[in-house]
């Protein structure tokens, strides 16, 4: 079978249409929305997102201030730069970026991000409106993997998908809202015994784990639908997904590429996010 | 085979008698632990849980204040109320008893439980604690069910369990419990296509749908442990399970009874929920 391309280029193209009107509609009426990206690393795949996200806010008209705390940055001085940014009123939006110092976990830090200004959905507050079905910003990645699978009309109810990856900003969250769009949802990870067989006796896999061509031809059914989060460095610098395109191909019936898939939906739906912030903020 | 039963009879006693231990050193010291259980519905399954959580306290030493506000209680006036124990320094632990009102979701009031007393882990904020894995009060059933597996020593790295059901009170935090023993998790509710095929493809299935006889014999391999979450109430006014006993029997290596299985050990892990509330508040 031929395998269709889950491109996200059309999809995000639409989505930054409409987030660059609304920003220009605020701009004309007051500042442009900011956005604070707090950095505290210095990984070279983390550096190309923030490059992309700097490059996307720019071209939406989109404020875009880079804190850079450093690779040793401590668990206070995280949080003091996220309590500041969270009170500022001239910050619409924070994101604090991945991987973070050694011996510091986002769940450590990401409390500090007052929900109304937290556009990766990444605290507390923030995934339990996700676990309510409450207002609130969702993970942009899991959002994005959703509104992809519609944009390209695929059916999601009643459907039976797999999420390899269980971290609590894109398996979890992503599993939550399949639920709530009545999928039958099998969450997998590196304790799975015989991933291949719970993820081939799927409808849909979705591959989240971060590991370069974890998902193969061998871990899905004939015709199954296949979404690509992973955005690796490969050892030659390229960014590359967590599926193994050649083996999949000609036996799933749609794959999301790398790049151009999930990523430029994710950037566009964060940026959305901060507008959405900002809106809210005017209105309050 | 012989289906052995998981009563959570033996667990839940010596839950209990920790907590009973913990309130009497409380009560030598200052006053009992005080729960706080709001009701607005007048349905008898209900009526005989709040009964049972009444006795449950009062056995051990706990202080319970119902608050019974009617089956017509606003959205407002529940608010209000647990805004008022929230705020109240006699109120250790607050305990929302469904169903609510018509018209009225868990969602709508939840968030006025301070997360601090929230017992049953029902607010957002509590829910997207467990959600990062940091502290916070779980929702008790869900606790329960991951309690009594592990007392009766079922392991679950790396086995897969079917959760039947995905209420944010029940099914979905169980999930999250589950994930962190990493154990591969699949959700099935209502909408799920073919659920026996999908639950018999795995090594645990939990049943927390709310619906009398929904798991069969059909829905479980071989040698497979079932654990039974529903309370409902029988035509002849008995509290019966999910779970359809007669045709598992001899087909489940194990199968949690109802009553006496997941009931009495989650009654026993809201107790030290408020007893580890008031610990709380006296150290605070």
């Amino acid at each position: 079978m031929d395998t269709v391309s889950l491109s996200g280029k059309e999809l995000a193209a639409a989505i930054n249409a409409d987030t660059k009107a609304r920003t220009a509609a605020l701009a004309a009426d007051g500042p442009a929305p900011q956005l604070a990206l707090i950095v505290a690393n210095d990984d070279p795949a983390s550096s190309w997102y923030v490059n992309s996200l700097r490059k996307a806010a720019e071209r939406l008209g989109i404020g875009c201030d880079t804190v850079d705390l450093g690779a040793d940055a401590s668990v206070d001085a995280l949080r003091a730069e996220l309590a500041a940014r969270s009170a500022d009123p001239a910050t619409d939006a924070i994101m604090l970026q991945t991987p973070l110092p050694a011996g510091v976990t986002l769940d450590d830090v990401s409390s500090s991000i007052t929900s109304t200004k937290d556009v990766d959905g990444v605290s507390p507050l923030s995934l339990g409106l996700l676990a309510s079905n409450l207002d609130g910003f969702v993970p942009a990645t899991s959002e994005a993997v959703v509104e992809l699978l519609k944009h390209h009309e695929i059916p999601l109810a009643g459907r039976h998908i797999a999420v390899v990856g269980r971290s609590n900003i894109v398996g979890k969250p992503l599993a939550q809202l399949l639920l709530a769009e009545n999928a039958t949802v099998t969450v997998c990870h590196s304790r799975t015994t015989d991933l291949p067989s719970v993820t081939a006796a799927t409808d849909i896999v979705v591959a989240a784990a971060g590991r370069i061509g974890l998902v193969t031809g061998k871990h899905i059914r004939e015709g199954a639908i296949v979404i690509d989060v992973g955005t690796n460095e490969a050892p030659d610098g390229k960014i590359v997904g967590d599926v193994d395109a050649d083996s999949v191909r000609d036996k799933a019936a749609a794959l999301s590429p790398v790049p151009g898939g999930v990523g430029p939906v994710t950037t566009a739906l964060l940026m959305r996010h901060v507008v959405t912030a900002a809106e809210n903020a005017r209105r309050a």
